[in-house]
């Protein structure tokens, strides 16, 4: 089945780790696909590369990617992310597959949605696929199974407040 | 600070357990006390027992409860879950509380809303407080720092296919 968690609020990413560990106390097994890395220390990282029955490959660049102008090595980079996509529902060895930041990576248009849908459609019933994000593309709002959206009501940030340890990464 | 997951959407408790593993790979130290345990065997509390640096209390009864009728059970279960809160709240122990199912227990009236605001008020600047649930009360909204609606926009339970291990449990 296909879930996604989408909107501007707080959760998306934190609630398909939530999910790695629901997946993980039931001896299942679970493959995170970061589309979108960046150069933090994330805590949840740290977290499952100590843990046995779930896999973590990071996509993507310490560097900020410009929506107007991506560089070359941004579009290489979320391709190669996407080929391991390919590679992990190919060989069926997870039960839980994660597609972080894939929705971002669609809206940016690193790679072309006509050509991540059909993946999706064709092993969505075989295991369980969450993708994160924010911009949702609507091609993915019509083949999924559940939806959320993330909204935000209140949020720190917009008192001054930066990003902190823990909380943020 | 306090965040408050909520709305009728999948992903507030998973997101919740989520920033847990983000702290945990900070080695920062967390507690999970649930309001309304289930009799179900839950993959994220199996995986969590195991690891080190996060303590899970339970609290409620196999039982769903009557929100129209209330339990005596029900309600000494509640007051035994916030007595725990106050008494983890004040050892200082932990970066990361959370208060799992805390507004439904509110809203189902099983402990006075006036009692839980003053406690969340005074020790929420000394660590990260999460309370998931739905129908947050209009009181903690005021008080929160940050708080996402998880807005449900399409499950499949609506077409009739029933909770599955790993991914509601």
């Amino acid at each position: 089945m296909l879930h996604i968690y989408t909107g501007n609020g707080k959760g998306k990413t934190t609630a398909a780790l939530g999910l790695a560990t629901r997946f993980l106390g039931h001896k299942k097994h679970v493959c995170i696909i970061q589309f979108m890395k960046k150069n933090i220390e994330y805590g949840e990282i740290t977290f499952f590369k100590k843990i046995k029955g779930i896999d973590i490959f990071q996509f993507g660049t310490p560097d900020f990617v410009d929506k107007k102008r991506p560089k070359q090595i941004d579009f290489s980079e979320a391709e190669n992310a996407f080929d391991k996509v390919k590679d992990v529902l190919n060989r069926h060895n997870y039960n839980l597959l994660i597609l972080d930041e894939l929705n971002v990576a669609l809206d940016f248009e690193l790679i072309p949605i006509e050509e991540v849908v059909p993946v999706i459609k064709e092993y969505k019933d075989d295991l369980e696929i969450v993708i994160t994000g924010r911009y949702a593309p609507e091609e993915f709002l019509e083949i999924a199974d559940l939806i959320t959206e993330m909204k935000e009501i209140k949020h720190y940030f917009s008192q001054g407040i930066s990003a902190r340890e823990g909380v943020e990464f």
